[in-house]
């Protein structure tokens, strides 16, 4: 912790500044400086109850934190990359891995057409939406339970694993029952009761990024939860919140280099929501295999215009099949750049 | 609804979207343009499913709704401000209302001190949070049920009401049972399953402007409330994320007036979060007051810099006094045009 | 400056630092962290020159200055409030200023109308576009030198002083022999040939905040034009650009106590561009006088709807004159306070 | 045009509202829906006058504009792509186009090393900025016509052609008697004074977007250009302005389909200014080639830390050879990739 004093502070202030710090079991280190006085705060103890102190206290002008606010998802805490193995996918392994389906679930014909589509094509995870979150109270809620059965029998048909959308911490037992992977949207991403009780359900979590949230912010939310017991934690970036209306959101590719230099945890990236149109899919497609993703998740529809939902950022099944085939050889260049990377490693 | 439809959309096209059109139950009224046809959709239907299938439909541009999505909200719905009377404050009511104390309870002489403060200058409702949302899950995460009871001994003691915040809709019974009104926060603004919760909690709700929700997302959330059965909700601007980082947040306070002509319902402004500094409260205080919002939440402490969260936006107690008596000239002014506008209706 | 090192940071590269530090004729002062290595920089040098070549050097992780970058500009050079007298008006004084009138000058009829009634309603300064930035190439541009003859014969007849905007510095020596205040657009807030041309100019400036430039930026802009010579700068809030499609921009209101906390100049605030709609323009102008700005700019025309740009959040003279009576006690609540100031300093 | 009326709009305003219409030249074509009046407007006349006059009619709720505002730049004016011969170069043609350099040409050694050695890794294009745009008025401002000239011995030595900054119209004919293009800055994206005058210049002019200008802006400033008589224009995504401060601006990649879909002019990617870190540039580089950009401009410099600018930012001359050979397979598919786009329009 760095604090600065304002120039005009006095030597009563600056003593009780340092007293402070010393309360909260640190040691001070002042730097005298041309116009203020400049104290480093040195030690081990309660790093965010101590800053937040020493913003309040009089005379200070800024207390800046250096040491990172989370510790269990930091590239400190572990150096080789996260992976998760779920069904046929690894996730943050040696395969880039597909995650489709439709936004919602919405009967039993559109799910499984949906599901051995996407499975033909090279899909591995089957997602589809039974808990929505809308944004309206008169839109269509999602099927729930039912929704999740339906889920589960495409799986048994297919084979793919499932990822789907949990909104409440009272419904983590229900959905954990039929999900292999639990999905936190981007409004509940600091739902704090929520990921409280993810930590506790048995499977692989994963967090997308609420749309005002910096990559700071996604990275203390995974810390919630493997903070309380579930190390499985997948990033999932879908576009954030800016002034451009051309895009549904706007795509933060960046943040996969920026996620990977902090984080030892599998980023996935949604072409879909970061877009919300159609034809732009494909193109954001190729560039987040080309960064380095370590998937994608993608909406897919047998007929986007008959959707309970999201219908315009949907892939037709041919559409998708199309796009599959057009990343295979950006596909190929990032097994290969994985495979290097793993022989510079050992 | 308006559907435009590309310029070098195919007749064919257009008839399929008259024809889709048609299948929600609404009538078509085609104007065909110098570049392009563009189709307005009269009737009463589903609005937001037509407009998301048509949205993904082949041939269309845009599909743009006119009517607003909000019902029960709107000024249409109800002419005259609602205002919700809470122990003796009348929040939308002749009666600018002030509530304030601690951002977190933290023990008893903390929160009695405050309560005892803030009621002799003037404030009739107490704000203290029991249940704490934090970004990093080291931090202090609130009394719960301990700090409930406190808050309802502060209320005994001084006959102030109680506000305090439920961060999920499984303690939406246990919060109801202590507090005079129930506060969801920033980041639970679109936890729908709250939302819903809270339509049939019995209390009023202050429903707190996510960082990055726009005024009519806002809008749609208290609209989840009231559809679930609960017309008392209280809006409440607090700041929205924006790339300036001299404030916490940017303060909107041009969506008080943006507000008072989309909805009937009270407005109350944040200024303590808005600007996450002590010092500028004052300041967006007497603004806040000028251009007629129906009250302020301001966060006070005994000692800031020893409070357990958020103390360099906390006001002391004698600062709050301060600030209180510099609002009243306001306050005079704020009254005189509640008078005015009640004559100007009648 | 203060420079944090990476925790994996080697010996060499710590060397390597401290000695690129004594280069630029700085002293090093270390702090030995649990973590990592902290090094405070003291003394006096070229900052920004050493803070850039340290971000770009091996080992750091980050590089931070503490000091301000302004210099002229800041509270600490000059310890009382500027005041810059125009005509009438003594802008940062004991007066609230109000300047008003048309978005563009288009005629003679227009803007004699206009500076008739707001000088009768109470403002002592016109403002009126002759040179116009707009977004498209085919829209009304300005009637040029023949527009700031307009407000020249405006100002004869009424005495209003005049401001109005130029848009390069190839304009400024003709504008200037007109203008009594240079007005630098949002748009050119960064166009620093403009600025050091103004530093020339001989007449005051007003610098509009640019639509994403944060309150240091603006200051920053504003040491420009003092730096090359003229002291005399308003600074100008009008909004900046989010997420928030419900206003034109977001109108940033707590800017005010902020810059009053770190500069001496005067702030003026523009509700017609913050929120571009006429019915939001008096509640926001109430807010503007009560959190202590020094005057507003304000779009009025004789008849909105036949403006030639800005119609939609320009008053009628009629509707300016009542937001001029619905202000009074609202300025009269600001002198009071500017008096109890100076009392205070005295 | 759509012109949608208050729910409580008077026949007679919408019957001034018509005759307003009818005035601009345009017919109008009613549509009376359950709620309110839809105004449809058909012809041709001058839409923004138009436009801006309804927004600011009585009874009026909203206008909206279906036509886009740009024409010359758009893909409905010309259906295959702009491309731009510059020395060996052909940016929008068949070749990606690297264009790499200094932020500041500082002096001829630093200048001619850099110029040799991306000329040897296969850059075609060398930057370098002789005007600099600096925040503060203390930093470096740049050789000016000094620098002008080390770029042209730069150009003679290895046959790169010349990018660089013009900041002022003042300044256009000087810049243009050396460069071979002619660079405007994200700050100067408005300065509308300067685009007429480049529309004159007789040189390609590449217009990077401004921090918080949209892509529809970005396009009317486009327009600008081949307006005033200059069709060779050149788009630049170098990052907007967003809250995330993990970078220093958010990489709005999708922007490149969305110009894609909307012009033909070619669009370069800037992932140094983008991203504002060495470290992160490769791998947004990547992504830039595969979500087929037309070319990317990044900051070299032989010595990093020592640069008088950007310094964090910029590549040095062996990373840059690094990048250059990784990126190859990519650029492989990109190449690809256009001449399947050519066969399929063929």
């Amino acid at each position: 912790m760095i604090i600065s004093m304002r120039q005009n502070a006095t030597k009563a202030e600056i003593d009780h500044v340092c007293e402070r710090i010393q309360d909260f079991g640190y040691r001070v280190h002042s730097i005298v400086g041309e116009q203020r006085v400049v104290i480093g705060v040195v030690g081990q103890g309660d790093v965010t109850a101590c800053l937040e102190s020493l913003e309040a206290t009089p005379g200070v002008e800024s207390a800046v934190r250096i040491s990172a606010p989370y510790k269990f998802v930091s590239k400190e805490f572990r150096k080789d990359r996260t992976s998760i193995r779920v069904g046929r996918a690894d996730i943050g392994g040696d395969d880039f891995v597909m995650m489709a389906g439709p936004c919602s679930v919405e009967n039993e014909a559109q799910i499984m057409a949906t599901a051995e589509s996407v499975a033909a094509a090279g899909a591995t995870i089957l997602r589809g939406g039974a808990f929505k979150p809308r944004t309206s109270p008169y839109d269509f809620q999602g099927l729930e339970e039912e929704g999740l059965k339906l889920l589960a029998k495409a799986r048994a048909a297919t084979g793919l694993a499932i990822i789907t959308e949990v909104m409440s911490d009272r419904d983590v037992d229900l959905v954990a029952s039929y999900a292999d992977i639990m999905q936190v949207g981007a409004r509940n991403m600091q739902n704090f009761a929520l990921l409280k009780t993810l930590g506790k359900c048995g499977r692989p979590v994963m967090l997308k990024r609420g749309m005002s949230s910096t990559i700071k912010e996604l990275l203390m939310s995974a810390e919630y939860v493997t903070a309380h017991g579930n190390p499985n934690v997948i990033l999932c970036e879908r576009g954030i919140r800016t002034f451009e209306t051309a895009t549904r959101n706007t795509f933060d590719i960046a943040a996969v280099p920026v996620l990977n230099e902090l984080t030892h945890l599998p980023v996935v990236l949604d072409p879909s929501h970061a877009t919300g149109k159609r034809s732009l899919v494909p193109a954001v497609a190729k560039a987040s295999v080309a960064i380095g993703a370590d998937g994608l998740i993608v909406e897919v529809h047998p007929c986007p215009e008959k959707a309970a939902s999201d219908g315009a950022q949907s892939l037709t099944l041919e559409g998708f099949g199309r796009m599959m085939r057009d990343l295979q050889p950006y596909i190929r260049l990032w097994k290969e750049s994985r495979i290097s990377e793993a022989a510079l490693v050992a």
